[in-house]
C-alpha cells in the first residue's frame, strides 16, 4: 500500500516515543529505517520494529559512553541502547575524528539490537568526501565453512566512496540472507530461495522459521564467503570487546572507519577517479540478459529520489501492520 | 619433483641478478615467491618468472620515492619497479607508521608486475602485532557484474590478524581464479574447471589461453563478488593513483593498511579473543564430507613448518623450468 513519508515517520517516532525514548532519539532511529525503506533495503526497515529485536522493546541501561579513546578513535560502550542509536553517535565521532587527523576507527560494544542498513552510516561519511567502511557483528546464525554451527554473524560490511556524483555504497552482508530477511519471509508467509540456509540437522530449507532455528549459509559457498564472515567477526567482534561465540564479552559489536582520501591523493582527484571508474564501467558491453551495469547503492538512490518527489512509498500492508 | 630450499633460493637470485637487481633485491624478491611455495599459494610463486610479466624482465627506471607523506600515510612511486619490491618497502614503512601513530596507510602505484602473495605482507603486519589489510589492483582481467568486458582486476585481498598462536591470515583473489593460476594451468597443459572464465566472446570456457583473450569471472557470480572487486579497484586503484580502465594513471596501485588493536582494546586482549574464536570454531560441529573446519592461513602455516623441518620442497618439474 501507498504510504506518505512524512506520516510513516510519524507512526515510527510514535512507536518508538510510546517505549523507552526520546523524541529526538525516536527521530534518530526513524531516519535510518526510513532511509532503508526509500533505498529499496526492506529487510533492514520498519521490520526492525517487529521480529525478534523490535527496537521499541530494547531497554537502555544507561547512556553510551566512550570508554578509551585517542586522536584516531574510540571504543564505545553502548549502554544497552539500540544499536542504530549508538551507530549514529559514532558515525558522528569517526566524522569529527577524522576531519582532523584524516583517519578514525571507532568501535561499539554493549548494543542488544541491529544497526540498521549499514549503508546509512557509510553515506554520512561520503557526504563529508571521506572512505566510510563499516561492520558490525550481530549473535550466530552463521557456520564457518566446513561446519553447521551458527557461530559466526550475519556480519554485513559496507564501503562508501565519494564520487562527482551519487556515492559508491556497497553494503552486503557476508550472510546469503540477512537475518530480516527471514523475519520478512515469515512475516509474508513467504519460501526463502533455496541453497541459502539450513535446518538444525544441516538440510537445506527454504522454510524461514526452520532456518531460524538452523543457520543461515555464508555468501559464497568456498573459503572465501566465510573467510569474509570471520573477517568481520573479528574486527566488529574480537577488536571492539563485543560478543562473539564462545566469549564472555559485552553485547554486539560494530566499527566505523573513515579515511580522508587526502592522506594519499586529493578529494578532488579521487572523485574524478572515481566517477571516470563508473562512467568506464557503465559504458562497457553488457552480458546476455543484463541492460544495464548497477554501480553499488544508485538504485537505492535512484529510488529514494523519485519517492522523495512524490512524497508517497510503496510498502506491504503486512509490513505496516508492525505500526500497529 | 623435490628441491632443497636453499639450492630453490639461489636458483631464483641467480635469474634475477642475471638482469637487473642487487643481490639484496635479488634477497628481497626470493623472499616472497619462496613464502608462496612453501605455503601451497602456488600461483603466486616461481611462477612469477614466467608468464606475461616475469618479474626478470621488469627493467627499473628509477628508484621506489615517497611522493606524498603525512605521519599516518605515504604514497609511493613505485619508478617502475618490480610490485615485490615496492610492497616490501611500502610495508616496512606501513610497520615504522603504525609503531608511532597507531595506523598507518601506505599506497604504491607506478609498478608494473604482480605483488606476488598479500598474505606475506600481511603476515609481516600480524608479527608486530597489528592488523594488516593489502590489496591490489592488477591490470583489467574480470568485468563487473552485468558486463563482459575484462575493466576490473583480479584484485586480491588480504587480512592478517595477530593471535596467541599462528596469526590469522585470509587472502583472496576477488576473481574466481587468479591470473597467474591461468599461466599455471597452461605452463602444466592443464583445463580450468568449469565456471570460472569466459572467452572473448562471452562463453564459458575451460582454457587458459581462451580464458587469458576473454575474461575471469568474479568469485561470487552475484553482484556480491563484483561489487568487493570493484572496492579494491577503488581503493587500490583510483585512492592511490594507480591506472584503472579508462584513466591515465600511473602502473599497478597496491594499498597497505596496518592498525594497532590498542586504538580500541590491548594487544593482549584482542590476541586472546581471536585464539578463543579459533578455539571455537575449530571445536565445533563439522558438516558431511569435512573432518575439520580450516582457520584462513594455518594450511599454509603447517605446510611450512613441515618443509622448513625437512629442507625441502616438492615443485613440479614443469614449474621448476622456468629457473632453466
Amino acid at each position: 500500500m501507498k504510504i506518505k513519508i512524512e506520516e510513516l515517520r510519524k507512526k515510527i517516532e510514535n512507536v518508538l516515543t510510546s517505549t523507552h525514548y526520546t523524541q529526538e532519539q525516536a527521530k534518530d532511529i526513524a531516519d535510518v529505517l526510513i532511509y532503508a525503506e526509500l533505498t529499496g533495503k526492506n529487510t533492514q526497515g520498519l521490520l526492525k520494529l517487529s521480529g525478534t529485536e523490535p527496537i521499541q522493546d530494547i531497554k537502555p541501561q544507561y547512556e553510551p559512553k566512550v570508554i578509551k579513546e585517542t586522536k584516531l578513535s574510540a571504543l564505545i560502550d553502548g549502554g544497552a541502547n539500540p544499536g542504530i542509536l549508538v551507530s549514529k553517535i559514532a558515525t558522528r565521532l569517526a566524522i569529527e575524528k577524522c576531519s582532523t587527523s584524516g583517519f578514525s576507527i571507532i568501535g561499539t560494544n554493549n548494543t542488544f539490537s541491529s544497526t540498521g542498513v549499514l549503508g546509512y552510516y557509510a553515506t554520512k561519511m561520503t557526504e563529508k568526501d571521506f572512505i566510510g567502511i563499516v561492520m558490525a557483528s550481530p549473535p550466530g546464525s552463521v557456520p564457518p565453512f566446513g561446519g553447521i554451527e551458527p557461530l559466526l554473524g550475519t556480519n554485513p560490511i559496507a564501503f562508501g566512496f565519494p564520487t562527482k556524483e551519487w556515492p559508491i555504497i556497497f553494503d552486503m552482508a557476508t550472510s546469503a540472507i540477512t537475518w530480516y530477511g527471514l523475519v520478512r519471509a515469515k512475516a509474508l508467509g513467504q519460501k526463502i530461495p533455496s541453497g541459502l540456509a539450513i535446518d538444525s540437522k544441516g538440510n537445506l530449507t527454504t522454510d524461514p522459521v526452520e532456518a531460524m532455528e538452523g543457520a543461515i549459509l555464508p555468501f559464497e559457498k568456498g573459503y572465501k564467503g566465510s573467510g569474509l564472515s570471520l573477517v568481520v567477526e573479528i574486527m566488529a567482534g574480537a577488536l571492539v570487546e563485543a560478543i562473539f561465540h564462545g566469549s564472555e564479552e559485552k553485547g554486539w559489536g560494530t566499527l566505523f572507519i573513515a579515511i580522508d582520501p587526502n592522506l594519499l591523493t586529493t578529494t578532488e582527484k579521487f572523485k574524478e577517479n572515481s566517477s571516470l571508474l563508473i562512467k568506464t564501467l557503465k559504458n562497457s558491453k553488457k552480458a546476455k540478459g543484463h541492460d544495464t551495469i548497477h554501480i553499488p547503492g544508485w538504485q537505492g538512490f535512484e529510488k529514494k529520489e523519485k519517492s522523495e518527489k512524490t512524497g508517497v512509498l510503496e510498502i506491504e500492508e503486512e509490513v505496516i501492520k508492525v505500526l500497529a
